[in-house]
């Protein structure tokens, strides 16, 4: 794995501590800012659309997450992903409940037309949502049907390959196998924890945390969501590693904030699971 | 009270993992989530009114919250509960400061006259402001010349009955004494922790609680919000008793989450305080 | 320091438990409300225009907070500035990201120029940006440029001894070192930690202890700001002497929480470090 120097990768987040513009869901929202701020990056949130505009250009990237759209803040996002685009910046985008609903399959898709993403980050029938495949997404929840195994692995790659050609964009499909495409390569890790399940808010942080590795590494995109996965799944593995019988949901959640936090980059390259596909 | 299997009750909701539409306040919505994903269920928060029927369509119950109401959210709730109204999916309404403004108290009453509200979460403030009683709640606290205590018990519980059957509904107010009630039955449930007081979100968390259990058992839907209560109160406890003397309400929230996770029929049946009125 | 009681301004706090109406962001709501409990005080949220009134008119005080400001909130924050201003209560404004966008920078002035504000709460390059300086501020955190040092102190305070004068405040300007002013009299406060900028959260916690201080203690407004500020900033060194190498922002949020309630009269007392500038 020559090309893929996590410990780089990471450092340069601490290093350059990138700010990120968030437009994103009430519900998971302090975890986001808690969270980029646990890897060394830094938060701003802002979804009015008179206020975007001046918050995303002074900021390095942008995150996109559907989880409770409402018309207003899609406006918002509409706004500050045409700026975003105009001045380079990477856009991430978390399609949460794409497939649940008509208006979040829409305006996922809207963006994915309209707007120069540069990820989209999103759980197996979020994906076959905006593939146009008939997934039936269950709520916020990858269906059963659609979960990556090891047994449908190969087939899961090429659609992920595929989706991420079709949209240029990265695409990174995550569960207990999380694979990643830039259309060409493909990655598979294999870092997490099935707590990481048991909390809300895991994915709506994996994308701040994906933004924030992007902005900081401009070179390297595929690379850097990659580093951005394991940091994820690797704080999940900490975090459950420091659980005791009588720990529930809560400590796990606090636990895996500081795993985020105290993450370096020779801990993230001694506990990566990656493979090439 | 060889009708009430709280270890049954319990474990439905695990079992068939309840997927609840939330709309609530933004101040407590994370802590709604992880609480029905601690229990075992599982959340979705929509609120948008040209999102929130299809989102409602895919799930089992509706949970209403007005701590943080808002003109669009207020539609949303309409919308929302109309459509689970027509597919029979049950309705928990918790009136947060109901009698401290029109705009709470009118929207209670509305939701309560035009929805087929299954559950009515409140406390006795927000209980007697919805009965038109004169009740001048403090805030979204209980008023002090509400609370019920021993010495007004069986007035309470007279009133509580009188409340479910006026508005069609079974009524859980509660406070250090939690009375239920379906109109015929009654049941007094003594479980919790002055702890629960000194977080914000118990209240809101709780009726979460209840719409999944309510799910999850509708043969026994006055039971299974017994249930419910028991399973909060009795965390609250399991909560207070690992707390050191330098915790204070941060590590109570979290071991008051970590309990609704790790409660299960067993400890739930064991610690049960509950008595027929 | 004969004037400065920290242990009876402390003390008051618990024992009049004021209710605070807060229009805040939705990022770090949830703190906010929990802050509020843990010293001993009761917070109310509500931002619908069609709302406040009622809710601020039971309230003792309002705190105003721009963090994700839009449209509607900001009609909401006029309605209730209006009617608590009508009825005396002490307002405070915390102006996130004053000078990172028009919108709030223009929203801040205009709050100051039309409401009764009682306390600023901000880091410096927000004051800056409202005192018309041409401080640009680095998203919602201070400008390295604009850091109050102990080489800047001089010139640091005169600055918000003048910012108080103008605009009728009291002026408390945070960071490592914090200044407050009335206009005449200044306070130099060392307190704190670090890790307090390593969560999001901090200021926005800040403001509201701060509105607690001042509606519990309105004969000593100044000596209440001064009080509020080594309350929390205290409470960030206890929080941060529990840590250990394993734990991150998550535990230190957590333990933050825990430090603002359980620190007394005596403990804030003995740990102040305050000076008259």
């Amino acid at each position: 794995m020559t090309d893929l120097n996590l410990k780089a990768l990471n450092e340069y987040v601490r290093a350059t501590t990138p700010l990120i513009h968030c437009i994103t869901n009430y519900v998971t929202v302090n975890d986001c800012a808690n969270a980029l701020l646990a890897i060394g990056a830094s938060p701003i949130m802002s979804d009015e659309p008179q206020d975007v505009s001046d918050i995303t250009s002074i900021c390095g990237g942008l995150v996109l997450n559907i989880g409770t759209l409402n018309l207003k803040t899609i406006e918002g996002m509409f706004v500050a992903g045409t700026i975003a685009g105009s001045l380079g910046h990477p856009i991430v985008l978390d399609p949460v409940g794409a497939g649940a609903s008509g208006l979040r399959t829409q305006t996922a898709s809207k963006i994915l037309d309209e707007m120069n993403v540069t990820v989209i980050k999103a759980n197996m029938s979020e994906a076959k949502a905006l593939a146009g495949a008939s997934a039936k997404t269950r709520g916020v929840d990858v269906n059963p049907d659609d979960v990556v195994t090891e047994d449908n692995l190969d087939e899961s790659v090429e659609f992920v390959k595929e989706l991420a050609k079709q949209t240029g964009t990265i695409a990174a499909i995550t569960g207990a196998i999380d694979i990643v495409s830039d259309g060409e390569k493909a990655y598979i890790i294999r870092n997490g924890s099935p707590m990481l399940g048991l909390i809300t808010g895991a994915g709506c942080i994996l994308s701040c945390v994906v933004g924030a590795y992007v902005v900081a590494n401009p070179e390297d995109r595929l690379e850097a969501v990659v580093a951005a996965l394991v940091h994820e799944g690797a704080a999940g593995e900490v975090a459950a590693s420091r659980m005791s019988p009588e720990d529930g949901n809560g400590t796990f959640h606090i636990y895996f904030l500081d795993a985020l936090t105290t993450m370096d980059g020779d801990t993230l390259t001694k506990m990566a699971k990656v493979s090439v596909a």
